[in-house]
């Protein structure tokens, strides 16, 4: 059975929840946004700084860092993007050594290539994860509405299809990079996670 | 578990083995080449004319009947591929009426949505197939080297996508048309179809 196994998703495809089922049946950590965190502290910058550039298109992008700086240490002020890349790439990494896991996004199917993770992308009907996110999202002032909600999905699609297409020269979603590629949809995340980890255990 | 089992494929990516061994383990028949022979059945033509006109590129085409046919028959004559579909569309429901099974190729998918089958589509990497169907092929003065298999397949890839998106308007080999997504290459196809129908095991 892969000890490594890799979960990138569409936006609201259920890739957190499906994550957290299977590693829960795994018996395996899982890592979400958990690796933000990872991130931050190899790169010394603060964890919303680095929410704020992992899997969102690739750009110079000013950190906030997460200890004192003074205005003379320009080149840190310029920081790129790729910085947090890299430190990205340090923390998937280290997570992948540490024991046998589920990682949720941050490239990390590309980034383990080398360890033979088991690569899963998981994509749905636009309409199915428009009305899911609806239903999951915080009732108040600043709920989307469903006009709305399917704009922010497909723009978040979007920023991690650059993301992922710009660190990793391959085509986010693109099948022949995967070993597996679920359809969510109408899909009971629970039952799927249990599908997928009684097929892990006869897979070498 | 679904009573119907679809699979879709790339040429050379072991749809046809790995059909066999899901539906050995799922004690149900699985129909692949002698769909054919009911396609046949069902348009009254000979088997090897279906075979030239199934999953090819679709275009109108003369037929050569399995019956006597006189030169008066004009319409018969000039019979073409659409009804060959139309003859492959009631052998598959046919089929699938019957009683549980595995159906590879043949649209079968698209044809039997209503029945909500569990639809996989097998792929893998060109380098792999290539080399799968070279050392598959039988040798003699007709075997082809490196080079034509590569042709061959790819050839044939378009065909199938052209015939597939001909006649259910949907694009052959599209993630969003399948449930399952399998990457074939450098597997085990025994291992694999037991992971699968293990998988079925836990699913609704």
């Amino acid at each position: 059975m892969n000890s490594i196994v890799t979960i990138a998703r569409e936006v609201g495809s259920g890739g957190r929840e499906f994550g957290r089922h299977l590693a829960e049946l795994l018996g395996r950590p899982c890592y979400d946004r958990e690796i933000l965190a990872e991130i931050a502290r190899h790169a010394s910058l603060t964890e919303s700084y680095v929410q704020g550039v992992v899997e969102q298109r690739p750009q110079f992008a000013v950190p906030i860092a997460s200890g004192p700086i003074t205005p003379f240490v320009a080149d840190y002020a310029a920081m790129p993007s790729q910085t947090v890349y890299q430190a990205q790439r340090e923390a998937v990494l280290a997570i992948a050594r540490r024991s046998p896991c589920v990682i949720v996004g941050r490239c990390a199917d590309y980034i383990l290539r080398d360890l033979k993770p088991l690569r899963l992308f998981l994509h749905a009907d636009l309409d199915w994860r428009v009305r899911r996110c609806l239903e999951r999202q915080a009732p108040g002032p600043d709920a989307l509405d469903e006009k709305s909600m399917r704009q922010w999905i497909q723009r978040h699609d979007r920023d991690r299809a650059k993301y992922y297409d710009f660190y990793t020269g391959l085509r986010w979603g693109a099948k022949e990079n995967y070993d597996l590629c679920l359809n969510t949809g109408d899909s009971d995340l629970r039952h799927l996670a249990e599908a997928i980890a009684a097929a892990m255990e006869r897979l070498p």
